[in-house]
């Protein structure tokens, strides 16, 4: 798996970096830069290799580059939510995985605006991908549509919101699951969603795929809970604690670590069921499920 | 005109306000209600007016209300960026024509968050109106492309970026003229391109229709400019003298008042003579251009 990994996460880079040209090619210099930097934080890619295994789970073989485009964009909306948490007005974060987050080195304003920009970016990323794969109009449009759903109010800013909202007061387990369910578990799911809906998943099939994604949010949000409490500053690339400084509830809090890892296990058996369930069969995709539940960082 | 400005702006907030409902429907209310609060900012909704009055060349008649559900997507993109340009980090304004701002009712982490949410939203109502009007799937892709890339880094985003990097220094005629054509020209022409597109209008028509959205548009702020300069806060619903006092360059501290007013004048000739060239006839476009020129607020 982890051999996988790193050979998807490399492809994924340099889909990246070439549509972060491609989207800031006609942009005025100073936006492009901030634009470009943004683009260029190293992460764990774990929504476009999501993406690109559910794509090979119904085009079993090589994905083409085209491909690891399309999953660029998500990847492209991910990164315009990190720039915003960020902020002064939001965590007031001055670096992120060791490096001088957007607003440190470009000023708030800039950074809110560079934000914005890369969700019109996103779109036309992924547009431009799927046109590529000569995927049919109606396709196309439902792909958008889909990542503007996940990427908007009724997903990841929803969630945003909530978390907010949340913060410095203790919280029940259904208000965390939800917040989870959007701010993380949206996204997440969308990617696997677009990579099958590209390949041609329809129906049942896409459903399983959904179901797994939704399980799996779920799980990587938990176990994101149990390595803030377990984990260190390096190997995370962050600031460990953080969460209990914050006043946040978190998993671990309200279940206790054993209690918190054993949900991460069943959201776990859950998507690996919903994935034998709907008959897609993947290896790559219950290799990742496992991934999430087992990672350290 | 004033009448059927009057009757425009009636039914296109009636759209805003349907499609606001459909925007904020799976949202949480802590976002839901921000959304719905933006979306209700009085505004002279010149852009969503251009759109149906640039179908209406087209398609002459009563528009359908599609068409004015996706005049409204353009507002929507408006709207974002004045709920973000208010922030304390940008310009830090308390009311916008007399009303709260987001940010002063909800707070600046939650306005933000708000107007990120509309980018997306805006694309969804587009997606959706383009399909009620059954245009064809690839007209449908254009529509999303065309107003992601004027509400993106190489339209109306670069332009505030430029005119934050501007603020304060003195700028010349050509960059202060690229400012503009960004930050208002890109979606005041893309609003035009948007119902000249959905109307069937292609080749040298859909040009001339941008060619008069371009030079609309930057008579449009050059009024504004001037405006600025000899209008009173009352009729203009925003603070005069604004732009003097943020040390912003302005097109009357360019060319004075009445070398600002012909440029304007001839800006406005020009947008008219690209109709004309383009062979494309609406007695709207030629009235909405000597609104533009002769507004007052």
């Amino acid at each position: 798996m982890a051999a996988l990994l790193d050979t998807e996460r490399a492809r994924v880079n340099a889909a990246l970096a070439a549509v972060a040209e491609e989207a800031v090619e006609d942009a005025p210099a100073a936006l492009g830069d901030p634009m470009r930097y943004a683009l260029a934080t190293p992460g764990k890619r774990i929504r476009p290799v999501l993406c690109v295994s559910a794509w090979r789970a119904f085009r079993p073989g090589a994905a083409p580059d085209a491909v690891y485009r399309l999953a660029a964009a998500v990847e492209i909306v991910h990164t315009y939510s990190l720039v915003h948490d960020d902020l002064p007005c939001m965590d007031d974060d001055p670096l992120r995985r060791g490096r001088p987050t957007v607003h440190t080195v470009y000023g708030a304003a800039q950074a809110m605006l560079t934000g914005a920009a890369l969700i019109p970016a996103a779109v036309r990323v992924l547009d431009h991908a799927a046109a590529s794969l000569r995927l049919e109009a109606a396709t196309r449009g439902a792909l958008v549509v889909e990542l503007c759903r996940a990427g908007g109010a009724e997903g990841m800013v929803g969630g945003q919101l909530l978390d907010l909202e949340g913060e410095g007061r203790p919280l029940g387990a259904d208000r965390l699951e939800r917040i989870h369910r959007l701010k993380t578990g949206a996204l997440l799911a969308s990617a696997l969603r677009l990579g099958a809906l590209a390949a041609g998943a329809r129906g049942a099939a896409l459903d399983a795929v959904s179901r797994y994604g939704r399980h799996l949010g779920l799980a990587f949000q938990i176990v994101d809970d149990v390595l803030d409490v377990v984990g260190d500053d390096a190997s995370l690339g962050k600031t460990a604690g953080k969460d209990e400084s914050a006043g946040k509830t978190t998993y671990p809090a309200l279940f206790g670590l054993d209690g918190a890892q054993a949900l991460a296990s069943s959201e776990i058996s859950a998507a690996l069921a919903a994935l034998r369930d709907g008959g897609v069969r993947s290896d790559e995709l219950e290799a990742l499920a496992r991934y999430v539940l087992e990672r350290t960082h």
